[in-house]
């Protein structure tokens, strides 16, 4: 059954690692991002289209755990999913993995919700998920 | 009972900021990274102390809840505690408020443990937390 | 005679420093946005003013030096002042320095205008300014 | 003549951006290094190289001009290049521009040079690099 699916490949940049030699927790999140904001344009949420009609996604929640290290220059595999729907909410799932190795060096989920801003009004998830991705509401 | 415990007055910056004109969700944990660096100078972990016996607090989690938004010129008060030991991790907990406000904005909470670079192996907490903090020790 | 100025201490945090050891060069320009959005504070153009009536000062162009190295864990003399104007210009300077050194870690300049959003219309500066600052004309 | 290039296509991302609807312009920093990143690959100093020698390309200098804004979601295009060697001195240059533009948003220009880690020790720049790009040299 279909699960929207985003990956792609990202070689660690300088800005990526700190000083212990390694990639700082917080550049991972980055890639988070961008897996998730190409997971957005799978599913109707486009940046273009959220800055146009001012519904945004965003994040109520994230979760993530650091399984092992890597390093300036490696290769990541960085995947992103929509792994559920409930209600007005819907839960992405990431995991990030050196190119080379099966094992994750993080594994993510976040929760988010829709908003019209600037009123930051809550708002109903898009009518057709549910005939879209019917096996993912729970 | 003592438990060692950050805080600071933060003011929101435009790099803080994003296009929903709003925090952005990654922001918010820069300021975790402050507040966790100066509760790891409370417990003997400084970064001078780290750099120079290359023994790193790496962070193997992260959990943060997003509740309310908050924007550029906010005044946020940043404080981090820890909040319990257990083995060879330790376990702090955030929150940033608006500093006119009751409610926070988000919570966090993270695990960490100590390792060895370059290495990366793991090591113990160190001795004295247990007498200092035996009430923190689950 | 008057130069509007702002310095404060910045302890650097591991996401400040990258694998090579040392301080990323993206860190410092964080470092000067922080001074800048101070700077701006004291001379009438605060980030909620500036939020409220949606003129926003824009940077038009950065140089910046990198004379030496610093670590994690330095404490760092931070400082910007406002160095002159010119037509619808200003400019800003920049310096760190390690707070037991003389000599800086970098030299920065920018220049900046302000514009109206959304619609990005420049803009003249603040008439008071050739009041408060006639010495800074150029 | 050969001339060290390096392009790809950017889509601006929310942590991009900030509050005042554009892109920040610590951002387009960030896209200059991946570009150089990208840049030092193709002049045998990719990052893993770098890594295994700890001999690093440091930014010395750093002049960037901000012309137009960009928004969220736009594609950029983002270009860097080989633009001349002075000694121990070399300097590459930048452009960035939406895809379906001629004028580029920002250029940028950068000097940089090698130095030996931990001692930070300044180094020559390769010695095959005076019979590969004769034509840079100044």
């Amino acid at each position: 059954m279909d699960i929207p699916t985003h990956e792609f490949l990202y070689e660690v940049m300088f800005f990526d690692t700190d000083c212990a030699g390694i990639i700082h927790n917080l550049a991972y999140l980055r890639m988070v991002e961008v897996a998730r904001t190409a997971l957005g344009s799978l599913v109707g949420l486009s940046p273009a289209k959220m800055q146009e009609t001012q519904l945004f996604a965003v994040v109520l929640h994230t979760a993530i755990h650091y399984h092992k290290a890597a390093q300036l220059g490696d290769m990541l595999l960085v995947k992103g999913w929509l792994k559920s729907i409930h209600r007005a909410r819907f839960f992405c799932a990431f995991s990030i993995t050196k190119q080379s190795e099966e094992s994750p060096l993080i594994t993510c989920e976040q929760s988010l919700g829709l908003v019209k801003m600037p009123s930051a009004k809550p708002c109903r998830l898009p009518m057709q998920w549910k005939e879209q991705w019917p096996h993912l509401y729970v």
